[in-house]
Formats: C-alpha cells, sequence, structure tokens
C-alpha cells in the first residue's frame, strides 16, 4: 500500500468555460466542519440556500432546490421529472447543450422533435415555431446561455411560442445564472436548472433547479414514476420541506459553499453583477478585435460571461492553450462541437469577470500569439 | 435583496450513520483553489484518486471511479448500467438499503425478485438461494453493510449462488468500504457502490464504483442505451480514461478532498484501520451492554463501523437524541424503516472511531438516558 504525496493545485487563474476563480470566503466556507444532512444547523443553512437562489433566479417557486450533482444532473433531473415515455418535446439545438438535452430526453422515452439552428447565434424563435408547425408539445426546451457557443437567446418570445404548443418551457441557466438576468418568473418559464461553477463562483458539484407551480403540476399528474430514483423531485421535495424525510445524504461541504457564494452574489447585488458582467465582457471584445482577432458571435446575441473567439488560420489550438497554461497559469477553454479547433472559448465568470482579469489574459493571448507567429493588427 | 450572514456551523460529534467526522487535513484539501477538470494536474489527481480506491476497494478493476454525487448515485449508476428494461433482477432485503436497490432496479426496467431477509441480521444465503429457485439472473443484488440495521453480511457464499443463478453480483458497501474489508477481488464482485461520507471520512458528494470486467463486459454488450445519461459509464469512462472527452465537471474541490481522505487511510493501512473498527465497535457493545442496553444485532452478524441499540421501554426516541445533540453535541441516528422509532444508530466511523469517543458518546448517553428515567444496571 503506497500513498501519493498531498496534492497542492497549481496556481491557475481560470477563464475557460468554468470552472470559474471561487472566492476566497467560499473556499474557507469548503473547509468547516463537517455536520449531519438531518442536524436542525443543516436544515437552517438549506433553507438560506433556497431562499437566496429564489432571489438569484428571480422566482418565488416553493420547488427549488439544489441537486446533489453537476449542472448536467440538473439537466436530467428537468426533464427526467417532466418527460414520461411517449411525451411529445421540442428541443432547439445551437450548441452542444441543446444536443444534450435532445439525447437526454430521448433517454427519459420522450418523442423528441429537434430544430437544428445555428451555432455561434441565438437560438430563432421563427425557426422553431416553423418546425413545431402548431403541434402540440409536453415540453419546450431552449438553452438560454450556450456554454459551447457564447450565445445568448431572449427568453420572452419562447414562452409565447410554448404557449401556442400548450407546452411546459424548460430552460438551460447554466451559464446565465448570477451572470445575466434569468428573472425566470417575469419571462414565465417552468424549469430551469444551473451549475455553480460558472457565475455564482462556487466550485462544481451542485446543480439549482426550480420548478414552477405547473411544471410541479405536471409532475404530479405523472403516469410513471420517474426512471431515475437519486432525481425523483417528488421525492426529494420531502427533504427539503416539512417533512424532513431522509432521501440522500446531502453533499454537506458544498452546501456551505454554495450559501457564502450566494451571500457574495446578493451582497454585490444583481444589477451590480450584470452590469460587471456586461462591462467586462465588452472590454475583452474591444481588445481582442483590437489585437486582430474574430468574435464569432455577433455583438448582440453575445453572452457576456464567455467569449467565443475564432483561432487564426495557421495557429495551432492546443500549443496556444498549452503555453497559456505553461507560461502564464491562465485557462481557457477549446471549442467544442462545431467549434472545436476552430475557436476559444474566454470566460469572465463572477470572481474571474475583473477589470484586471481582462487586461492580464489580453496581454498573455497576445503575447503567446505573437510568439506563435500571429501578427497582431495593431499595437497595444 | 437581503443577504443572511454567514454560516457558522455548531461544534459536532457525528456518531450518526454518516457523515462521520472529517480529518482537518482533508477540510484543508477542500479549500484549495478551484483549477479546471481538464487540467493537466487534475487530471493527475483523478488517476491518484482511481489508484487509491483500487487499493481501498481490493481491486484491479480498470473501471473504477468516483461517481459526482452521493452514495446513492453510486447505487443508481450501478443498476442503470447493469439493468436493461426486461432483465431479472434478485434483490436480498434485510434493511432499507436493500429495498432502495429494488426500486431503482425497477424504475430501471428489471423485473424484480425480492427476497425479504430478517432486519437486523445478515441475509441469509440459504433464503435467497430458495426463492431464486434455480431460475436465471443477470444480478443478484446484496448489501455488505446494510446502514439501516447495522448488519453485515458476509459476500463469498452470494459469489457462488450467483454462479449458480448465471448472474453478476452486485454490493452495496457504502459503509463497509474503509472500515471492513470488501476485497472486490478476492470476492469475485462485479460491481460495488460506496459513499465518502463513512469510514472513509470524506464529507458526503461522491460515490466510488468498480466494475469487473464481466460487469464492462455486460455494459458494453447492451442492447438499449442506458437510460440516465449523467450515470452512463460508457460514457465517463471516456473523460477518466486515456481520451479525456468531456463528459460533466468533475467536482473538483471534493475530488481534492476524497485524494486527501484517501491518503490518510492508506497511511494508517488498511489493517490497522479495520482492526481500529473492530476494537473500538467491540469496546461500544461492552460499554452498551453494561448500561443495560440491548443490542440489536447479534454478535457475529454486526458491523463494527454502526452499531444498532434498541431503546429502552418508556424512553422516548426523539428526546433523547435532541438532548444529546443541544446538551452534548454529539449526533447519533435514529431507527429507518423497521426500527423507526425502535433503536438508535451509533456510528463509529473514520476519525469517528477513536477511543475517547467511544467514552463520550456511552457517558453523554447514560447521563441523558439518567435523566430521561432510565436505569442503567450496572455503575460506571
Amino acid at each position: 500500500m503506497a500513498a501519493p504525496p498531498a496534492f497542492v493545485p497549481p496556481t491557475r487563474v481560470l477563464h475557460g468555460p468554468g470552472p470559474s476563480e471561487v472566492a476566497p470566503s467560499v473556499l474557507r466556507a469548503l473547509a468547516a466542519p463537517t455536520i449531519g444532512h438531518l442536524d436542525p444547523a443543516f436544515l437552517g443553512l438549506l433553507d438560506a440556500v433556497r431562499s437566496m437562489l429564489r432571489q438569484v433566479i428571480g422566482t418565488e417557486n416553493e420547488l427549488t432546490l439544489p441537486m446533489s450533482g453537476t449542472g448536467s444532473l440538473g439537466m436530467e433531473t428537468c426533464i427526467d421529472n417532466l418527460v414520461e415515455p411517449g411525451d411529445r418535446v421540442l428541443v432547439g439545438i445551437h450548441g452542444v447543450f441543446g444536443q444534450r438535452l435532445a439525447e437526454v430526453a430521448r433517454r427519459a422515452g420522450g418523442e423528441v422533435t429537434v430544430v437544428e439552428g445555428e451555432w455561434g447565434r441565438a437560438l430563432d424563435v421563427e425557426q422553431v415555431r416553423k418546425v413545431a408547425a402548431g403541434a402540440r408539445f409536453k415540453l419546450l426546451c431552449v438553452v438560454h446561455a450556450e456554454t459551447s457557443t457564447g450565445a445568448l437567446t431572449p427568453l420572452p418570445p419562447f414562452r409565447a411560442l410554448a404557449d401556442e404548443l400548450g407546452a411546459l418551457l424548460l430552460v438551460d441557466c447554466v451559464t446565465s445564472l448570477g451572470g445575466v438576468p434569468v428573472e425566470m418568473d417575469a419571462v414565465g418559464a417552468d424549469a430551469i436548472y444551473a451549475g455553480t461553477q460558472k457565475c455564482l463562483s462556487c466550485p462544481p458539484g451542485l446543480a439549482p433547479v426550480s420548478f414552477s407551480p405547473r411544471a410541479r403540476a405536471a409532475l404530479d399528474a405523472r403516469k410513471h414514476k420517474v426512471q431515475s430514483w437519486y432525481a425523483d423531485l417528488s421525492l426529494i421535495a420531502q427533504y427539503f420541506g416539512g417533512e424532513r424525510l431522509y432521501h440522500h445524504t446531502a453533499p454537506i461541504n458544498m452546501l456551505y459553499g454554495l450559501h457564502e457564494a450566494l451571500r457574495l452574489v446578493l451582497e454585490e447585488g444583481l444589477e451590480a453583477r450584470y452590469a460587471r458582467h456586461r462591462t467586462q465582457s465588452a472590454a475583452l471584445a474591444v481588445g481582442l478585435e483590437a489585437m486582430g482577432l474574430k468574435l464569432a458571435v455577433p455583438a448582440a446575441e453575445r453572452l457576456p460571461p464567455l467569449t467565443l473567439v475564432e483561432i487564426p488560420q495557421g495557429i495551432d489550438d492546443g500549443r496556444v492553450r498549452k503555453r497559456l497554461l505553461d507560461e502564464h497559469n491562465i485557462e481557457i477553454g477549446g471549442g467544442l462541437g462545431k467549434f472545436k479547433g476552430r475557436a476559444w472559448r474566454i470566460g469572465l465568470m463572477g470572481e474571474s469577470c475583473q477589470p484586471e482579469r481582462v487586461t492580464g489574459v489580453l496581454s498573455a493571448l497576445r503575447s503567446v500569439l505573437e510568439a506563435e507567429g500571429f501578427r497582431a493588427t495593431k499595437t497595444r
């Protein structure tokens, strides 16, 4: 039996598509001594977490809680609880996470219709309406913030469309929550899910979800049990609700971290936080374009927390990212799906979204690109 | 928008059925700065975690990894990956977690046959053999350490039975791993799952699973996709394996914690750790019986990390547990299922399993019980 030495992570500056930088007080919160998941003090913490989540999501939904897994479990939770075998599901795809929604819905037994939108653009509601062709659907799935492309899709037109189709509206908010207004109740979304490691700046490991009363009613009216016991909200709600029935052991220390991360979000104020993401993202875009780089998403459709930059011709994707990491300790993301090898993803999420970070990533990227033979069009 | 004050957990001494006490170095590890899930340093950490897990599990299985959720997700992962619609599954039930296995297997479409064993006893292989009646099964499910009753079931006879039935052997090791020998390869188990918050003394949030080559072959030979995308090991293995394909964002900081917790297990040595659990558990049993309390599980079938104590007549379950928590900061567990209101569960798991802890919990329990009118049969 041999134990390896203790792990000491390298110092990194996180500008990938998540995880984002975590505030020192959140890291400290993670390290508080573990208590029991039925301890009254812990149940009080859960109530506070749920209350703060409601504020950040912009909802009064009773069924609002953090799932014990990462953002993809949040997606699966929403689909598994709302889709029964044979239910018709309409999914707008304009990136990897729309594809994933369709795949998860098929595995839940849904009859899935997909709309193949343009990657790197907002989802076009008219295109979705056309594919739907007036048919009835149980669920319409839209990705608010496509983490694979950096495109932001306005939600209100999809609420109107969902009404026309008789559908519940499910929204992926993984990369919007905490960085871009979600306003679930104002939009009229029926179910949303998110992750903690993006604009909330908490480590990955929890997935906030929220169900409207209408989504809850659909859950209560199911003919079949939810296929996942672990993600069955009708059972989980009994632990989070007044009954406090044991379902599974909550990830205690992760919830300490989320509590502190949400506190920081509310202390900053949502409007100030959104403004910070808009301002710094705009500064990053100006800097990248000034260098002669092209942004893949049209300005009006960009997701402030995540910027997609086209890789210049003749420049090697992997080499640049490796040099940024090795020489500057900066992580940026590679492209996914159709953008694999064609674009980089630069995140400015939560704690990572600061003026000095923008100048830092711009300067490091310019230096590496020049060393790799790229000729920036303008001087510093 | 109002942010609540920072959360400071109360000081607790954890003697419930998990979470157990977490070592200071594990708590500190949780608080290390977050890095990316595709960072080479993080991928190295994952390899080390998997290597240490194999040592603790007693296996050389390539497919050994921590799932991104709590122990129940580990259960669901094993079932969902091994059970296809119509597959025959045989489940031995002698507590809540056997019931849960049967429920999860039904939700995966399995044709489930249950064997209702005696709660608070080891599972009787002859009873299971009788119910099986020589039929063929895809999967035989056994709970090694029943967390709801504190009974330990020897595994080798079930391997022999699984062979007779042509079945894969799936074992719940949630409360045994790290406190009681699991020896997966020596036993010949095909799939096991565990949690981190029991005898590994890491906070809850990860679920080690391991699949034998035979179980992996069954996964590869599936006719239908695994119903859970999140728990689909054929996809997850591509992230953990050489391809490093992105599946979902791993819970980075929790994995820092598990790395350190496993290091501590190996530094202590498995045999020394098992001996510590046996010795302290025996001391607790002597102390409880000396007080006039009855243990619900026969001595030869007891699970050292978790002791089931019958609640004496006339003593109020909830009041005693509340007083232990309020007056002594000690958490013990209530009964589950058939033992609800009839027994307490006292955990001596991992870091919580120390001589001074045994005397501490005995002395506090005696003091509360006497204050509640119970007359201990012997003097201190």
